[in-house]
């Protein structure tokens, strides 16, 4: 039997250890290590990541006690080296190898962050079955960057041992989920000087041996907190002195739901997490709302989101309450260059893959490379979003889903022909 | 200046360390440990608690988190000879002095738990002004019950010091919040040769330097929690294979708060927690409603939760969900006996007190020690629930609440004055 | 088998020819004729209303489609002496006895308005069974006003064969459903002279035979009309154009029915009708609520009331809509005066009645007759609201509501000797 | 100035004489009586359309009084030749024109109803401009079946005139709006022997003087009466013994408007009418709503239709209430032949039309003319769904909605071209 290979042993590990948006200590610190080792150049902590340009993130006794865990010993320890610049959620890391030989600077995004899921205990689900199940209960690697860690450190080994042309960098970028981090990462500069962007999925509807060299219908997304204030009491003694944070974001849930659809035009809102209140006979004081609008547009998606706010604060006040409406997360919509993907499309072809798709439509997708994207693009470089197809034990962002181990080799191959070909001038 | 009487001390120091329903593994064993000090004979664990009798326990984590802080050593160390046995939330005190002198038993309920609540931090808040503030982020005394037992035990230390005729048991009881604790001391047969039995409650409306010799409106009181169940989906790229836990949990929310007044009696029902999802872009496939019912007949409240069941089941339907409905709490109506309340006027009257009510209307209060008074009184004793009045820094069960400590000293001489008259025969 | 009487006689055409608020054309010009042929002074018109002061009366086509029917020949046909000054919904008589002799002035209240509910056909229902069931579908006698007019007739008719000592008024009051009638007439001017104020009212919780001389609880009352308007769109090709103001008025009234109880006091709030939208596919753009507040103090019927216009408000601007909030109706409290239910209750007793209530607690009712209590004792009169009890074929305001016959004989007596004995100085 | 064409006379004339869905006594026997008058053989009543298979007619007093309206003088009198056939709302006529010549059948379809909108008042509005805007308020063609009519007339003038080859029939059709007429007339055999069927809407998204030969998007589209059922009460007095049929309708409308899109699919669905309750302080024991259901495929209507009736049974449940789901409309897909739209479209090329588009996708509309394509096609037949271009006044189902008269000339050439060309063999 062969030995497994560094992105399947890595995305084993990275599985086992899952770590959500801005507390990928272990990740992001144990990737940094190793590229380190193999001589590349490596920013993290403010360098990497502006920690106020963060949308969202965790309360500082969750990014605490997260460090904390890195910090230690044993199984869930991060690499010591790096730990301290990432203190208090700075988590992103770039890699670069300069070749100096001429050529161009190809960059490509590696996302870090796993989902808040408990992952599946089925004995046939494949991580299960293999030993390699999620080991922190309430997190999970459920949308495959696991797999795109490992082939990024993979990818790593194999150009450290064979250079291309030009530089090579490795955005090792953490909260894609939520569409947080790479937007926090671009006002450090980090693809102010990348000739190309590369962001490169798992997964997303195509089958395994397929690639598409492109995609399309990546959506506009905000995600938005929304917090209600109302006025506690006791709810039996007094329940007229009292204002429901909870009744006001229940009624704002229905609301946010009824939102019309936009013919000609994809659309998304929902509401996704509502907590508020402690025991049943205190009249709420409080009530938190998760919710994201999607569209095909950036417009049609800021008109999504001022019904939204209206809705919201319709609803407050409804039931005499107030709310605090804030974005935490955001993407932009992004369109690849076909000079890239069909550069792509070319290595693909070279490298035997079966399938070629020059342009996938994801329909309603939505993923934070777009601002690596838009910024590369907006200084004259070029960009694709491309994908790698697996087949899947369950759908994204269920407990159930895993990747399909066996496209991880030839994912590789591929991102090493591309970028052999988009360096070289 | 005088020393702090054991009343203020002991409440002091309970208000600054605060536990929550069934997690009273300090302010139990520590109470157990200073009668037991005193010579009282002491019952706990399984012998003062049926465990399987507890509604609404919290979880085993939880409660075992609690316990090892007990078992720690510090400021939230218990008394180790006591917690062992308690160990689960099984929290009960029952402290028995039998002096051996013919005379009654007389039982009087300390019920010990704090309220989920994140006490005020204004300066000129009572405990923060003084020091003794909550040191545990919510959670908070804000029901009184740290000095129902800062009063129960300077009453047994003047009892050990000048015993009185019959039998006295101090009836520590966990989880008074919720009606939980109670129901549950009860079949362990704590109460089963008590002739007559007191409880007494600060506050509740009455000012300070006013007693309540008995109090009316005690309501039937039942709490559920409500959990949906969904199926969960991605909420961009397959909303429709979802089913929102959320959105049911949302409308069922409206929907228990519409129920109608029913005319003649005073009802009540609320939500006060509704908890569902985790991030913005998945569909919740699970929700969980805390409520609560009241009525001030006990058929009425069974036609009041009657309703509730149908709203949750309803809204789980219309959502294409399903829903669990448990009672975590049950709270019965009872009558105290004119024979009680008129010995206890009679002893306020005798130590001074000013203004002494016959009988309270409370209104809308719920308090499970009912389940101690209908049990005495099924085999032939007496009961009474009394109230000792006291100004409040805020209302009942919200932030800012606090005793006057100055009611503290005159309420235990009002015990004490009841229990020698009610134990002699 | 004796002839009926005048009472019975006029409740049963009364009865067969329902007429709701305002448009009582028919009821009040018939009475104003019999009256008139007795010899009673009769005012009318704007006489005896304030035609600005009426408040949520009809549209003026429905007011003079009603007309019109009474104008015309056949069995709705009014009066045609009268029906002139009532054009419009002026629909208030009051007729006027004036002995010549000394004595107070004495006024008794008799509301004329039936109710737009549609009246059982069941056999057994006694209208149906007797031949005397409402003619006019969607709308009924379902509150005994029918029988107040008979009464007040056959009381007009005993007192001119006999004449008491002073004056004596019968206001035929229109649209007391609602508390839109009582109010206007006031400004009128219509009892600036009454010494004493009766206003008798049927049923209300009492049985036949037993006649209450007072009745507390009467509650202070605000009926709304809440029109939304919205934005007009096809629903399906252009539903992101339309602002449904049907989605508004739907949340609203789930808001509404949310309001807390009160406790201390006795509150209400109900949405009693809906209606917005003509068909499927078009986006609501106008949807009207009517709905009412009611409570035991005035005070706290306001604090409902701003509770029920924030919701309505919010409701709107939850859904991109605005609401019209506008007052329909409006009944104050008001306290009877022991001298006048004394000597009800005197009078009753000579009268042969068995029970004899000295003031029944109603509960939650409302009647704008308090509106003549209150202008009748500010110049120093006194009133009373009576209740003669009747055993009811079904609810009041329901389909199966009927009083029993029997009582309205004993109900003249009753009535005639208080008013021989309160005119009597 | 020239005098004005026959389309344009009928459609001004019918514009202000509109009729909705199976009250289209004027229009319909009007319509006959001319084509009889050109000698072409007229079938109606239950010739025409199957009483039993109308889903949703009025209820027969409102189908009574458009008959009385009808069957009276004035300008609202029908062809008294054809109204006792049509009585009870059996407004269907079908007029063939037989040349005797050897040729194809060929079906044109008019619908003739109008919507319940009342129209714009407005000076500018064209109809108000030109003075002839409906004269009945609350009824107005807001979607140009007046000129579908119009044209037909007009059309039968000329092929009487010029007969063509083969056989010609005009469908005039009562109730397309709501689906409800076509579905009916299809049972009655009015295409069994038809080879050609042609359907033509006016404006639909295509300026003046463009055609469409074909249009694609037709979608499946379902509409529901729901009737909730609760029990009324008197609001203020017995409110728990009532259950609210309007928040049960309230809570269901926005259920149904939380239903989630459904990828790769258009799907609509929207409650566009609620009605209950009569004042503001009876509990409602009955409201109705109307709604409907759309999507481009059948099995995802009647998945959509699935949790339409699911959401509307457990809101039902919710309230204590029931509820009778029925759909009163019903439409289904359709696609049209390429043989028939080339015919149309060379039709129109030869006719001088500039723009003519192959194939519209008109993304969101319903028809229920799908119901004669599918007929025709089932038994080896063909068809097509033409759009004639019309600038409009407004969008349709609008109080501003007018067409431009200057469309209806060119309009008629075209179905002339078409017919010729299409009956030929």
């Amino acid at each position: 039997m062969a030995a497994m290979s560094t992105a399947v042993t890595w995305r084993r590990d990275l599985h086992a250890h899952p770590e959500v948006g801005f507390t990928e200590f272990r990740t992001a610190s144990r990737a940094a290590g190793r590229l380190a080792d193999l001589g590349w150049d490596i920013r993290t902590g403010t360098d990497a990541i502006d920690p106020a340009a963060r949308l969202g993130p965790p309360d500082d006794d969750v990014l605490e006690a997260a460090f904390t865990a890195a910090a230690g010993d044993g199984s869930w320890a991060g690499d010591e080296r790096f730990l301290g610049a990432m203190r208090g959620g700075l988590t992103a890391v770039v890699a670069t190898l300069d070749t100096g030989r001429p050529g161009r600077h190809v960059a490509l995004r590696a996302d870090t962050d796993a989902l808040p899921i408990t992952e599946s205990a089925e004995p046939g689900h494949p991580p299960t079955a293999a030993g390699f199940r999620s080991t922190r209960e309430g997190a999970m690697h459920a949308c495959g960057h696991d797999g795109h860690v490992g082939m990024a450190v993979e990818l790593a080994e194999r150009l450290t041992a064979a250079p291309p042309d030009g530089r090579v960098t490795i955005l090792f970028q953490p909260a894609e989920e939520g569409g947080r981090g790479a937007a926090a990462m671009v006002p450090a500069g980090v693809v102010d000087d990348v000739d190309v962007l590369l962001a490169a999925h798992l997964g997303i509807g195509l089958h395994s041996g397929a690639v598409a060299a492109a995609v399309d219908g990546l959506l506009a997304n905000t995600k938005y907190r929304a917090t209600f204030h109302g006025r506690a009491a006791h709810a039996a003694m007094a329940p007229h002195e009292g204002r429901s944070a909870l009744l006001a974001a229940a009624a704002a849930t229905l609301a946010v739901h009824t939102a019309p659809p936009f013919p000609g035009h994809e659309t998304r809102v929902a509401v996704g997490a509502l907590h508020g209140g402690t025991v049943s006979n205190i009249v709420p004081d409080r009530a938190t709302v998760l919710l994201e609008t999607r569209a095909d547009d950036g417009a049609v998606n800021d008109e999504v989101g001022s019904r939204v706010r209206a809705a919201l604060e319709g609803a407050a006040a409804t039931y005499g309450c107030t709310v605090d409406v804030e974005p935490i997360g955001s993407v932009t919509t992004a369109t690849g260059d076909p000079s890239v993907s069909e550069a792509v499309a070319r290595a693909a072809r070279e490298g035997g893959v079966d399938v070629v798709v020059p342009t996938a439509d994801l329909g309603v997708a939505s993923d934070d490379a777009t601002a690596f994207m838009r910024r590369v693009q907006s200084h004259g470089g070029v960009a694709t979003y491309l994908a790698i197809g697996s087949d899947l034990a369950g759908p994204h962002h269920t407990p159930g889903f895993d990747v399909d181990e066996a496209v991880l080799g030839p994912g590789v191959d591929l991102l090493e022909r591309a970028v052999r070909a988009l360096t070289a001038r």
